[in-house]
């Protein structure tokens, strides 16, 4: 295969794997699952914005002073491509790599639509809001400063008191946990550990991220780990476990070079 | 075609069409799209437990006193099967009769019940609220008083009390619209007028069953039909249109005849 690598730009931690953030372990988990070659370019924080201009990555949002622009971004050097947003490179993915294992079958791609936005609301808004504090000092100190300060713009107070340890936070961590269940639920319907039964798709890329965002921020010997694979008899833990092998990475370079 | 016609259990009212429950018509355009012979038998609410006991449903949900009754129930002479849940109706019926409209393609089970119960708290949950003081009038005696009862107990308040006109019930009715908008962002990332692009699935059915109770319970020259039909630029009347074939109610008989 002639192909080049592909370059997926992530945001560094001091953790061992130094990929931390859910959104963008969706990309890496796409990219692994899929075996399609690439490398990562480590980007702090306070220069994504300057990054993505320079390379013409397109906003994610819109804030009242102007575009927003976030990681995930993979640039194509084989086509030219820059996609940002995890969904979006995964259905990038599959058009352009069709030989690969498909994310985003046929005719369900507002359905993976439907589940992305709702376990963004169900499971990663709590889980963020529980490792809001946690995430501060495993980030780079340019990252740090960064994080903290726009976070606590956004929330409107320090990033310990979003919430703090007490029956806030463990109620925070119960409505994850419901949300799980939730999950667990609909994937009943189907006949499998997946969301679609016996074939994954993107919305198992999604589980996947969550479920190791857990593992990363408060270890194996975690009660919060331990909730997690233990929720609905232990139904995550095997879920966890059949798709494990996608979650590694590679040593990467700072910058894009 | 040997087939004996099926039974679907509805609710009556005194509305032109009869049925008139979203989650009763949801049954009926499975029936319809896939087109089953049925005939309908009305079952007044205080009557639908014993009705559900004696021909052997099951109960859909539970509560302090014991197993909760509910319609739409599909009765299946040409098997013995006794179903209840229009999800559940829609499933059996793919299964037994395959050469039909399949409702729910492979693999995506889940993803219908995740749409089936999304729907349910951002679109039905809040017409109904808007719907209530409307309700009552238009079932017959029996029901009326029965509807008016449960619903004061559940709501703890006169039913007029719930989402009185003003600016909380027109607040429920903004948000109700913007739950559509919701649906209509997911399938965009499809390409079709469907949930599944251009292929009808039990998603389509539900959203066609909530745009036809706005009908029933405002009529079309109302603010509330036309509202439906310009939410994102027209896109629900063409959708309407598209499935409005399948809205229909055969005469039906009253009692287990």
């Amino acid at each position: 295969m002639t192909q080049q690598p592909l370059i997926l730009y992530d945001i560094p931690s001091t953790t061992p794997e130094k990929a931390w953030s859910p959104n963008l372990w969706k990309a890496r988990l796409a990219l692994n699952a899929k075996g399609i070659p690439y490398r990562t370019v480590w980007v702090e924080y306070p220069d994504i914005a300057d990054l993505c201009k320079r390379i013409g990555a397109e906003h994610t949002g819109m804030r009242p002073n102007g575009p927003h622009y976030t990681l995930p971004v993979v640039q194509d050097p084989n086509t030219g491509a820059i996609v940002s947003d995890s969904f979006k490179i995964a259905q990038y993915l599959d058009k352009t790599y069709p030989d690969t294992i498909r994310l985003v079958p046929d005719g369900t791609a507002a359905f993976q639509a439907m589940f992305v936005e709702t376990t963004t609301y169900k499971v990663m808004f709590l889980m963020y809001k529980t490792f809001l504090e946690k995430i501060v000092p495993l980030l780079n100190p340019r990252s740090s400063e960064y994080f903290r300060r726009t976070r606590e713009a956004f929330f409107g107070v320090k990033i310990e008191e979003v919430a703090p340890p007490g029956p806030a936070r463990d109620e925070t961590w119960k409505e994850m946990l419901d949300g799980l269940s939730l999950v667990t639920k609909w994937e009943a319907e189907g006949k499998g550990i997946f969301m679609m039964g016996e074939t994954v798709s993107f919305a198992d890329i999604v589980m996947l991220a969550l479920l190791h965002w857990v593992k990363i921020m408060e270890g194996v010997e975690s009660k919060e780990w331990k909730d997690v694979m233990g929720t609905d008899d232990g139904r995550w833990a095997k879920f966890y476990q059949a798709l494990e092998k996608w979650i590694w990475v590679d040593e990467g370079s700072y910058g894009d070079k």
